[in-house]
């Protein structure tokens, strides 16, 4: 079955903002055997999007609007499906009993204008939104004759995705002809992208049955291996034995045959080791913590650490002696052997981890280039250094530098 | 003049790439005035993508393409365009002559089909393109009765953009009303949506000249304000008018009239007081740090600090008491003061901003929920205490208190 996704709202027809949610749609529909043969962006006016709408039921056999469910008079999807579907809206009480009681916990009282929220399509299943006051709503309906089925879908990301996956997947998969679908996920750390695709090539071009794609962010590379066959074990099967094949050839760069995440691997290798980890990062800010700490549960393993910006701090908070910031700079090898040591003393933690270098756009000096970063990873016996220097922004080198000090480790801890 | 920019290829139809182009052109687009009404992406099947061009033909003036212009067989949108509107395609032999010439120049014969480049459809004028071997196409047709502006535009980014710079913008200016733009981009932060609504609609409603449009993100409100005028001086007068009123209304959570982010603000903020600041964070595990830090030139004001996830190190690196935390918790008001006043006096920082709270999804206790966050700021003279419970997943109470925290030291500055 066909299907079209359409974004609504004004803002991504600006330059500044995307449309993202569609590609997590995209992928949970593929899974199910649903192809997206149109995407649509769109803008909070009313007779655009009654255009939209009616181009996409003449065209698909699944149309899921985004966006424009909110309590704001910007927010029309509901009024412009019921004109391009010729049905009535009815303002639901037990609806707009719920947002008056959602806002009565928040101290608030509700604005009439935000009961709109409250109106629901002639013949519409609601949606349960766990994450906002705007429901879903689903219709399964006709227009030309033909069988239509159509999801109200809130726009902000994360109600969007819980929305999607919770109420919309488990009806697309009762109304859509079963094909089953085996996916396998490779992660890859710090290998470049053409690297990657020159190795893993050879290899899946002599699997034709398997979708195979390669997505590359900094430092970050993930390989996914998808496979549709009549039983869920044929299709397993193939993309196992792909997935094999692949990890012998890229053995060095793989961290997780299972789509984790690095700083998830991080943990978990830390849990097995029963081993804790502090931090002192410089030119990353705060992003090395900040991933790690994203993962529930990394209290466990992760002790915290110190953003040492100022050399002040580095001493501070790190104990990197001045005389040695003094002599090699705050950005060397020794500052950053420094780093992991004193963190790693300071905290009592079993492994410390030192970052320091030169983000950019100032910074560098003669010897010194911005994207210059030294790293290094302290445990009692032993302090790993690397040095890097990497390419591009300041937010780039940034990111570059998290995922190499993440990395560097997971090689300590493998 | 409304425009449509279609984006033609299956890979944007894939859980894993996107057409980036259309930003690109869409500012360029609106510094001529013109707007972009729709975007729509449809793979390289043929009867899609003349569903798709007789659409936008349908809706809108302008119709600019993106890709399927290349030598194989699934690059269509020739042949596409050719059917929507009924016209003929025809070799051109220069263009022909150029194919091999280029060809030869990389020391290749070209294949019969990669000549299918050099069909050009009735009445257009060729675009050249500096970095490919596929033209551009210009049509200046009628659909409908209506005139409409017609570009075919090859795919592949440094060709598109350089393309549409040279070939399509000069055409577009010449033939496009001319109209002046002018824009103001107000932020506001920790403001619920519905209510920034409720306070800038009924002011903005009354200036229909000028595009309003509200974008909320985890506590950060972003209002664009567009006018288009003969004059730039007349835009510019009604955005200022308009800005001016809304800030008056929203002056309570203003924090930029100029798009600044919150933490360009904080920094120019510290900046202009020659003051510097240190954060200890808990919950928040680095976010606040990272925010900060990623707007070049902060380490002038900005020392750095800790993430204090362990209790432990909440005492070794902010010097709060063991027994306070023994007695209120790590999460309470006690901690929260205690960590900024403490990170103040470590680092010598004019301000110090403590952040404890519960991220969750575990953590929560009977009387502290999943989301409970205590924020402080202290300076010479007196701390600051803040209590906020935010609600839904780990990421999003992370992300609503790195906001919050840095909307607290901002508020302690002005």
């Amino acid at each position: 079955m066909k299907s079209e996704i359409i974004a609504v709202g004004s803002e991504m027809l600006t330059p500044h903002r995307q449309d993202t949610n569609s590609l997590y749609l995209t992928e949970k529909l593929n899974s199910i055997g649903v192809t997206v043969a149109f995407k649509t962006i769109v803008g909070d006016r009313r007779k655009d999007l009654v255009n939209a709408i009616r181009g996409a039921l003449g065209r698909v056999d699944i149309v899921l609007l985004m966006g424009g469910l909110g309590p704001t008079e910007d927010d029309l999807t509901r009024e412009a499906v019921a004109e391009s579907l010729s049905l009535t809206l009815r303002r639901d009480a037990t609806q707009v009993a719920a947002l008056h009681a959602r806002a009565a916990s928040w101290r608030i009282t509700i604005p009439p204008n935000n009961l709109k929220q409250a109106d629901v399509l002639e013949g519409a299943t609601l949606l349960q939104n766990a994450n906002g006051s705007a429901p879903g709503q689903f219709l399964d309906t006709t227009f030309s004759g033909y069988r239509k089925l159509v999801f109200l879908i809130p726009g902000p990301p994360h109600e969007c995705k819980a929305l999607f996956d919770e109420e919309c997947l488990p009806r697309l998969r009762a109304l859509v002809p079963p094909r089953h679908i085996a996916t396998r996920t490779l992660k890859l750390a710090m290998i470049p992208e053409s690297q990657a695709d020159k190795l893993a090539a050879p290899v899946y071009a002599q699997f034709a049955d398997v979708e195979t794609t390669i997505l590359a962010h900094t430092g970050d590379i993930t390989l996914t291996l998808q496979c549709g066959k009549p039983t869920l074990e044929a299709a397993q099967a193939r993309v196992a034995e792909l997935a094999g094949k692949l990890e012998e050839v890229l053995e060095e760069w793989l961290y997780s045959s299972e789509g984790e995440s690095l700083e998830q691997i991080v943990l978990y290798c830390l849990g097995l080791r029963q081993a804790t980890l502090a931090v002192a990062e410089s030119c990353t800010g705060g992003m090395v913590a900040e991933r790690i700490t994203s993962v529930p549960g990394s209290s466990r393993s992760f002790l915290g650490g110190a953003v040492v910006y100022s050399d002040a701090l580095k001493t501070a908070f790190a104990g990197v002696p001045a005389e040695l910031i003094e002599k090699h700079g705050a950005v060397s090898e020794e500052a950053a052997r420094a780093l992991a040591e004193g963190i790693r003393q300071r905290t009592g933690a079993t492994l410390g981890l030192g970052v320091t270098g030169i983000a950019g756009p100032t910074g560098a000096t003669e010897r010194k280039p911005v994207g210059l970063v030294h790293f290094a990873v302290a445990d009692a016996q032993k302090t790993d250094v690397l040095e890097r220097t990497f390419r591009g922004d300041r937010q780039r080198v940034r990111e570059w530098a998290t995922q190499q000090a993440l990395d560097l480790v997971r090689r300590k801890l493998v």
